[in-house]
């Protein structure tokens, strides 16, 4: 299995604007061939700190995910509101268990 | 490298209540040995929905984390508020790639 975790900055009077595209986007992608976890979230002690989680199948379907159309509008807006310090790394991962 | 993801659902009426104890246990276990990233963040389409994160060395770390003495008053105050549906997963991960 393939997780994605990580952050991205984003300007605390600027969320609201965010969250429509956001919702749209995680919609989108939830129903993406491999799509296991799709997330969003923002940090207990620091609003603007955005949260990121997702786990895939592979990387074959993580690699489709990058190049799909509705990722389009998710990235105007991160750009278009001054998102910055984007932090995600990609990690392999064997089967979890439950703790 | 260990991962543990996953989520807990609190009420949204009892969060202020979490809070202050949400951040001692943040403070305490980034300082403890083997703790790479330990997080928690409210969902951007659910506020109820807590998300952690967490990144340690070694399951040794890990284990030694849930003997930790600070960890008393987070779980008695998640019990204390009505906290449920806990879904927390251990991954053994690669070292990450940035994306």
């Amino acid at each position: 299995m393939i997780i994605v975790a990580g952050t991205i900055r984003v300007p605390e009077d600027r969320i609201e604007e965010l969250l429509p595209v956001a919702r749209a986007t995680l919609a989108a992608t939830r129903r993406e061939a491999g799509c296991l976890t799709y997330s969003y979230a923002f940090d207990v002690e620091d609003r603007g700190l955005v949260r990121i989680y997702e786990e895939w199948e592979s990387r074959e379907h993580l690699a489709a995910h990058g190049k799909q159309p509705h990722m389009g509008p998710w990235r105007e807006m991160l750009t278009r509101i001054g998102a910055k310090d984007r932090n995600l790394k990609r990690y392999e991962a064997g089967e979890g268990e439950s703790l």
